[in-house]
């Protein structure tokens, strides 16, 4: 049993309340990766465009470590275009007038659904470092539960760059009746050393936060603001390429002629890092970075199945399009294709693509007409074998 | 008017007392690059070997960011060996039977020479944040000092890998007729956008600790450990390559058999991290880590000779071999060889190899027997030129 409410969250104990996002609050508890059920447990979650009779036409994307379910509309908090507006919407090759797009908060995240910052039921406070530790599996098996009670048998895609690509795979994965097509963009099978390191490098940043407060920093009444910016700085650097940067900022001086001989934010590049690292912290719970931090450093899809990752994917009627960009040196093309060779055997259908970007991870979220080209011509590839509608004109 | 003695060096107030080095304690003052005058100051260093009646075996080793004076001995406070023992030594590359060897802490260093741990006699104080912010070319000019000093007119080579393959550039473009051969080794001639991004991640994580106090945290007695370790960490993973970091470390756990589900060092590559930014700040001062990393930041040799980097070099009769690594994403290969075009465009003697490596940046301090190889026969060539008896076998 569950019940759906159009509601205002509240994003944790000290933050404004959100504009509406749908709330699918779950009554029967979810049993996670660690061996706990966790209930209750709510999923926020945004929708757009309208459900067919068939219930044929329903697309989820999924998002990445500091993304939300605002895809495609402004963003309560920071005022912004939605993070994916390029991709999704009326006209866009992910078509809001075709399908019905559902893009939902992932389970551990902080912009409604449960997470960290939620009230502890057993405690009346928030759960901290109480929460169990979860995984992109279980991230995804909350979504199936929220795909459940909307009453969709069958996705036509699941769609998600970075984290999201992950999520992508453990659908395809665990649920492989349940997902059409899949569309997993700049993203990996498994969490690299190197990536686990910046991670880790993030984490330790805002546990040295004497702000932090053991995790408690809410019943604190205090924010780990320093130690939060730091991680965002850190892991901001790797979304890009070293040339985005040179190019961006090269050694350009910010609003001075000359070097300051001081630790002033001389150049721009520290400035924007400075300010990436700020204003994050209006937005984004610490604890929930942890979590999700760590959720994608245990992600091993390959490991989920006897160390081969082919047999995740056996048996699957799935079409994939896999995406990678030249420049992304934190899933890099090779990752990509190793997603390709094991689905190459078990006959899976699948495209790749790898378009030439010098953006680096980060492309995934930018203006990149080869991957609007690629998404818009696999979507309605699959959508006219199964009879949806054509795309009205962009 | 300058006086040299053996002495044993307090390194801050709060730690203790180190081996013997030399110290050369400067009389006059130094002009910095930021227009301030330092004075006293003062060089540590060590010598290897025996420096011939015509002087001209001279060789001077210039450290990278974290590196210090001990070269080629043990190390007095970690009791490793010296950080460059596979490079210098008896019937090593650099022989230190053939030549004599020097290698000083860097000016704003913080194991024997004045930095922002040492004592400002204007107020009898650690200088803290009050000292002056310092260049690469401030730190060459006190080392030409120090050369003035023990009466060396030329010398046969100044080496140097990553910071110290700057000092090793500068001296070749301020010191012309100083400089008999250069070996610049996994570096650049300025420091790019991602570079000084990383810098400052690692520079505000020192400062977000509340335990830096401000830059003053030797006159209130504490250490900003936790900020300091998180900015190693950061460091570290730049240090070397992705391939380096799966080969060691992939995904294994460390001390177990399955993910505990926590925030523990689960990972190999966590626990080796965490080792990192610990026992560095065992052996290295916080203030002397900003003060370091920002002289990096603001080298750009091309901008002190009008944009152009050839003028650097312009009139040079020195012998120049530059050497780079396949994997160093740090310094990569392209920047070596902008250096090369550079020298090139003047006319210059110049060798150039890049080195296969998947050591990343950190393969300059390893055991790679092509760079050995390369630098020995550089070092024996240009010996033989000037009559310096032949090597000793290896």
């Amino acid at each position: 049993m569950a019940a759906s409410v159009e509601t205002t969250i509240a994003r944790s104990a000290q933050m404004q309340p959100l504009a509406t996002s749908h709330l699918f609050e779950a009554s029967e508890p979810l049993l996670l990766d660690c061996g706990q059920s966790l209930s209750p447990y709510a999923i926020a979650y945004q929708t757009y465009g309208t459900l067919n009779a068939a219930k044929s036409n329903a697309i989820l994307i999924c998002h990445a470590l500091t993304g939300d379910q605002h895809v495609a509309n402004v963003h309560p908090i920071t005022g912004k275009n939605g993070w994916w507006e390029t991709l999704v919407g009326p006209g866009k090759p992910i078509d809001t007038t075709r399908f019905f797009v559902i893009c939902s908060n992932i389970l551990g995240g902080c912009l409604g659904s449960t997470g960290p910052a939620s009230i502890n039921p057993a405690t009346g406070k928030a759960w901290g470092l109480d929460f169990p530790v979860i995984t992109i599996g279980d991230m995804v098996d909350a979504q199936v539960r929220l795909i459940d009670h909307l009453g969709i048998a069958q996705l036509f895609s699941v769609v998600g760059g970075s984290m999201g690509g992950m999520q992508v795979l453990e659908w395809a994965a665990r649920h492989k009746e349940r997902v059409l097509t899949a569309i997993p963009i700049a993203t990996a099978a498994w969490h690299s050393s190197q990536n686990i390191a910046f991670h880790e490098v993030g984490r330790q940043a805002v546990m040295a936060d004497p702000d932090w407060a053991k995790g408690a920093y809410l019943a604190a009444g205090v924010v780990p603001r320093r130690g939060l910016a730091v991680a965002r700085m850190a892991a901001h650097i790797t979304y890009l390429s070293e040339k985005a940067l040179q190019q961006k900022f090269g050694r350009n001086l910010q609003d001075r002629a000359k070097r300051s001989f001081s630790f002033n934010a001389d150049f721009q590049v520290e400035s924007y890092l400075r300010h990436q690292g700020s204003s994050f912290v209006d937005r984004f719970d610490a604890n929930s970075y942890l979590y999700i931090t760590r959720a994608m450093d245990y992600f091993d899809l390959a490991a989920e199945h006897g160390d081969v990752l082919a047999n995740a994917f056996r048996g699957t009627t799935t079409r994939f399009c896999v995406v990678s960009f030249t420049s992304d040196w934190l899933y890099p093309t090779a990752e990509s294709k190793e997603i390709v060779q094991a689905l190459n055997a078990v006959a899976a259908n699948v495209s790749f693509v790898e378009i030439d970007s010098d953006k680096g991870h980060d492309a995934f979220l930018l203006d990149e007409p080869e991957m609007f080209d690629c998404v818009r011509g696999f979507i309605n590839a699959a959508a006219a074998k199964i009879g949806i509608g054509k795309q009205a004109k962009a």
